[in-house]
């Protein structure tokens, strides 16, 4: 059936301001979205620090939580990952440190892994903060690579968080982003990531993630904000919005060679907002077998004996180290998980 | 390093009690959750009511976003329905239709297809209700088959949206779950199923969608969670919570067999809080190319003819059907799509 399309047809200039329109509407969606973070945020905080009193009296919460993580996430915790969460993963917490500030995001937030004494590094804490910025063509999740205080041979990163802290500090003393790219910083770790190209990046490299796109600093993203609103505004005062000029400041650069750990936005971004909210749905799900209740054996099973190290350099299953590993590897079989 | 774990060790009596706190802090997180999603609503209701004002005026609004769709959604169009949605797709609404109702869940949603004449079907409307329901063991969306009245020759389906409500319509007329099995509407769906495993689905399937796990009544979810909340409120007051007894109605039958779309509940949860929260957004990505403005002669491009069908049944492009088909398969280069 022929579609009558006359009622439809637009000029370009039509069509120039209902783009416009678009803008405007979509910038008012934005500032909705920002607000039901704040609101959600005042609405679950409460809950957040009962949970942190409550998981303190339950062993391995954390851990547990980890090993039944989305596949998408569970792609990159290697073998040797799980036996670190296993071993000496304590404390975690997820914290939205921009929520209240007007130069902020609310989409801003932080991953806090708290370690006990461990074999691999020196670290009690590690934080890793994600700041949700913009640039004129894009926005996101950037955030700047943490050190790790390896001990002698444990690197699980082959050097790659190292190379990648050293990176950012020289390109925080660059003043033209377009020259980085020469950076004798940059070249070896593009150099040691196209090396290392076919071995699994531990989880780890997770603190060496700098962006999907290319670094933006604070200020980069201020003026940023501030141009796009002077642009909504002149729409909202029905004054001609300026073409754009195509500016040459085309990145030819492609910033992902020096990424240790693409999609580490995604992975960071799911951890926040399904593995934080949810945990003790995750943690249920290591007692939950077909669906059915706990029963006190396998309650009771749950403390044993976590040295039993697995050397065989097989994929390490955490229930096999901290519980009973006896459930398999097929997903809990009827529960959905809540949106 | 030896962890120590003296001090966690617990008795199965200590551990059932987490468990018990463990359930209490559970569903305080989600009465929480369900609350967030009322105050989202109320903050987004007036910018959607906006949103479809202004998109009323837009050609193609809708049929452009389900072809920037994600992934997720967009393996489940096939090349046949990929052409009903450019050629008669006109209006789409996502309603929270339970949201105030103390009995309902703020969780269910409806997804409402609007279609101009077509060579399909008769329907003008298309609209399916996904209900968040609970069992003993088990919470998730559920739906009803919803009847296509298909032109003749022209089922997508191949019957399976028939079978599927002619199936349905027989359950509600048995009282016992366990007999469904018997049914000749039963055996029939399963068959047709079997026969078509190999054809992959039309996208109007999910219309025939009725459960990730089985068909659960308003009544069966009403009186789970009546027995919920009374197994928490003897928490709360320290009572002795009972063993449950395992009852003896266990599902030995996989009700999935007579699943017409299997993950029909996902695909509906990211067309309602992915695709109708950002449906501008996906809208602009059919004119970004590589992270670019708008320009004008490609706004221009956009009312083409779109008669000049494609028969041959290879993938058919939105795009080349209601736009310029120019932009290729790849995803949009920088953009993050917002959380």
């Amino acid at each position: 059936m022929a579609h009558d399309h006359a009622e439809h047809e637009q000029t370009p200039e039509q069509l120039q301001v209902q783009f416009e329109q678009l803008s405007l509407l979509e910038s008012e969606f934005e500032d909705a979205e920002s607000e039901v973070i704040r609101k959600a945020e005042a609405i679950k905080a409460p809950l957040y620090k009962k949970r942190t009193d409550f998981v303190a009296k339950v062993p391995h919460f954390w851990s547990l939580v980890f090993e039944q993580c989305p596949q998408e996430v569970e792609n990159f915790i290697q073998p040797t990952d799980s036996e670190v969460f296993a071993e000496c993963f304590e404390t975690f917490e997820v914290s939205r440190f921009e929520v209240d500030d007007p130069k902020g995001s609310p989409r801003s937030f932080s991953l806090k892994f708290g370690f006990s004494e461990n074999e691999w590094f020196e670290d009690k804490t590690l934080e890793k903060k994600f700041w949700y910025r913009h640039t004129k063509d894009w926005d996101g999740l950037v955030s700047e690579p943490v050190k790790i205080h390896w001990k002698k041979g444990k690197d699980l990163t082959s050097g790659l968080t190292d190379a990648a802290v050293k990176l950012h500090e020289a390109r925080q003393k660059t003043t033209d982003r377009k020259k980085e790219v020469s950076l004798p910083e940059y070249k070896e770790l593009a150099k040691k990531i196209e090396t290392a190209e076919d071995a699994s990046v531990s989880f780890f490299g997770l603190f060496a993630f700098v962006s999907g796109y290319r670094w933006v600093s604070a200020e980069e993203s201020e003026t940023a904000v501030k141009h796009d609103k002077e642009q909504l505004a002149k729409i909202r005062a029905g004054e001609k919005v300026d073409e754009e000029e195509e500016e040459d400041d085309e990145d030819p650069q492609d910033y992902q060679e020096t990424e240790v750990f693409p999609g580490g936005d995604e992975v960071a971004t799911i951890i926040a907002e399904d593995m934080w909210p949810n945990a003790l749905r995750y943690y249920k799900q290591h007692f939950e077998e077909d669906g059915g209740e706990f029963d006190d054996e396998e309650l009771s099973d749950l403390d044993v004996d976590m040295d039993e190290d697995d050397e065989s350099g097989e994929e390490v299953d955490i229930r096999a180290l901290v519980g009973k590993g006896k459930k398999g590897d097929e997903p809990p079989a009827k529960k959905q998980r809540k949106a």
